[in-house]
């Protein structure tokens, strides 16, 4: 067990820490079971504290049954690893900038007041009316919808409708290639599951939505990060990590992009094809924000025709994120695997979302909510811009659509630290680093437009920003 | 590349079998990327084939892109894995006795006259009314609910509830020892993830519940089988199980157990849990059917307290398999572990679903539901036994509760080929083998006693036995 160096936390004893150190080294997979641990001396030794420190430390990690002694022979890792953890997989981030905490903060609404961070709109935007009527109608409808387990695909009506709305932007698929998920976030963890092993490399944007990089912890992968252009991924840096990394797959949103708000140009749409021919590259487009788009910009899965792109989507951010439905689209002979792969985690899929979601998708209203939330979005971006500007906040790109503001934060300003500072006006904000595999965008900060008109965030921020480098 | 032997099926052509004995080797992960392959001479001897039949079955495979041919040197396995394929993961099973076929067939209701097979009751038995009342309720709710993503815990009332319900059964847990999800596939998947590795063993019964099969090969661990008794596993192979395979976890039924109907006795409960402490053993307690119990059996958690067991349930069996909602009751330290995995797997549960599920078990309908189906359960029950022993078949066990009879077929009857006969007939069966990782219940099958009311089934049963051993 080399290099282990104390794992220092203000107002923790010695052998706490002591502790803590071991308990990080057996958590993070870097000691097997049975593995054997250093001797007394010898830790004490490495970490420069006292025998007694580690006597100590020792006994109580045994109580804990994390190591086992064995008498005469020293100290091992107990049999079975202890559970996976997904905050000791990865590596150790700053509770602002851990992408789980914040997905946690903008979930539990107890102690929110304002909400520019999360990824939704606010409920007063979305369709009430309409899903109001869709519950009332299912409530007079035949009974299989109402006890029935699904489909091993999933409802072929809502199947048909998916592939006729994903050839309006170019992509042609067979509703028999279209399988239902219970949400967008399934379709990528079945995914993952079809064509990752662990220890595969996944190439993502950086930035990219962060709860990716909780995904691939999940998968045990490794996240490579290609810096993000107004116009895709840096194609030079793309086929620079594709020879020296060999991913498995690119995972990307080609519709506005999150967090940059940012659409693929149709050069760096046939490029990156180019490229994963070449590379044996597999890609999911993850189309989650299309319906934000007036105009739909070019997508992977369209100019491919789903050979090497898999297309993933879901209703939750311009529907209902309580209605949970998501869909796949792949190629047609992977779609058994991936039916099996959805039946032995989680059975069927929900069926009675699925029946909500063609009801909403199929009234004409559904056309006119889009459009009205369009319209609505694009009047918010306007109005937002300069009222950053005036507090020095400056936007990264102007996006065509979407929900989303990529903004330089003022010189000198570390997004970590003003969102400590925020949240402790129960403001939830979304960090650069939150979404950056490199860590290079602590001066950056997405803002979500719709949840950035609440009366007062400005003044808030204002405030905030005045506070000092430290807002303390 | 040692022990190919050529895959023979019928009407494939030599090379069809040559490049499928390749392709099952690679998709079944024993050759891993970059692993160099047989020459063309060596692969001809070894299998009995010419070479010019190699030459072809090579070049066809580097055409598909699974194998290199890397100039001067030879054929190796190409840069990805294929697709991970739970089909290809497992020992080769006949297609009536793998699990995903079964669960396939009996969700795919097109092809279906009689679904004797299945494991959930008729839609006609189950609550309609009552959801179609909760669905209007839903429709003048508060907005909240229909449009947001769940809390990461899941709804507090409706844990809170769950907190009071697994109080009737002894079992003690704070609602925030219990987390939301949206099945009880989707809970034993996340305890899964949380607990095993890739490569641990997992103790069973033998026989179980068949998708738990199908979800081990999805986390690529191993199911080691205990028979079990009608009182609970058998205790002294448990315990030499437990020496043997050193398992992680032991997952069960503990109200009626499916397949057998049986539950666990108190001597069964106080020694799993003893050897459960002695050899570091945690349990999943799968508590889907409980509420089809009169009185309670003994349970796993209730005697353990939440330490060593982890209790799982939903609402598919009792309520409705359309609205999608589950949970899992865990050690408080554990909990953090398992919000973490579930928002980066899933992001929210369905927060929908769980305000319906809160309102039908609120309602003092749902009792009298509850009751009714007993009532009514426990009469098909006895009307079944007869008229199934008048055909030859006998219950291995009576259950005193539940849908399932487990049974011996008459002597000499293979219960796959007696499901492959039925099944022409459009009668979905679940044959003993399907449940046992063994496989020898050869001679036992599952009824469903609900779906056994369909009229004319017994009658159609007693046509195909009487059609031969080969049913044909």
């Amino acid at each position: 067990m080399d290099g282990l160096t104390l794992s220092r936390t203000d107002g923790q004893t010695l052998v706490e820490q002591v502790m803590e150190t071991l308990r990080t080294r057996i958590a993070g997979r870097k000691a097997a079971p049975g593995t054997k641990l250093p001797s007394i001396r010898q830790l004490a030794d490495q970490l420069g504290v006292s025998r007694s420190t580690v006597v100590e430390a020792y006994d109580r990690l045994v109580a804990e049954g994390i190591v086992q002694s064995r008498r005469g022979s020293g100290f091992y890792v107990a049999g079975h690893l202890p559970p996976f953890s997904l905050s000791d997989s990865g590596p150790a981030l700053a509770r602002e900038i851990d992408p789980l905490r914040i997905t946690r903060q903008a979930l539990d609404s107890r102690r929110i007041r304002s909400n520019p961070g999360c990824g939704w709109l606010p409920s007063s935007w979305m369709p009430q009316e309409e899903i109001r009527r869709a519950l009332r109608s299912l409530a007079r409808a035949p009974e299989a919808s109402l006890t029935e387990y699904g489909t091993p695909l999933g409802l072929p009506e809502l199947r048909g409708l998916l592939a006729v709305r994903m050839a309006d932007s170019g992509v042609e698929a067979h509703p028999d290639q279209i399988m239902l998920t219970e949400s967008g976030t399934q379709a990528l963890d079945l995914v993952c599951r079809l064509l990752l092993e662990p220890g595969d490399r996944v190439l993502i944007d950086d930035p990219c939505y962060f709860n990716f990089l909780a995904l691939f912890r999940a998968h045990r992968v490794e996240a490579i990060g290609v810096p993000r252009t107004p116009a895709g991924p840096d194609l030079d840096a793309f086929e620079a990590a594709l020879k020296e990394h060999r991913p498995r797959l690119y995972i990307t949103n080609s519709g506005p992009h999150n967090p940059t708000g940012t659409v693929l140009s149709p050069v760096a749409c046939h490029r990156i094809l180019r490229l994963a021919e070449a590379h044996d590259l597999l890609i999911v487009e993850d189309d989650i924000f299309a319906d934000f788009e007036e105009r739909p910009a070019p997508r992977l899965a369209a100019f491919d025709g789903l050979q090497h792109v898999i297309q993933i989507g879901s209703f939750s951010k311009t529907l209902s994120a309580s209605i949970r439905c998501g869909y796949i689209a792949a190629r047609p002979e992977w779609v058994d695997a991936l039916v099996d792969l959805k039946l032995a985690t989680s059975f069927g899929g929900g069926a009675m979302s699925a029946e909500l979601v063609l009801h909403l998708l199929k009234e004409g209203s559904y056309r006119r909510h889009v459009q009205g939330m369009r319209t609505r979005l694009a009047g918010a971006m306007n109005a937002l811009i300069p009222q950053l500007k005036a507090i020095g906040i400056t936007p990264w790109h102007r996006p065509e659509a979407g929900v989303f503001l990529w903004c330089r934060l003022p010189n000198g300003v570390d997004g970590a630290a003003l969102t400590r500072a925020a949240w402790e006006d129960g403001i939830v904000l979304a960090p650069g680093n939150a979404f950056s595999v490199s860590q290079g965008c602590g001066g950056l900060m997405r803002f979500n437009v719709a949840q950035m008109q609440e009366i007062g965030i400005i003044g808030d921020l204002a405030s905030i920003l005045a506070g000092g480098p430290e807002f303390s």
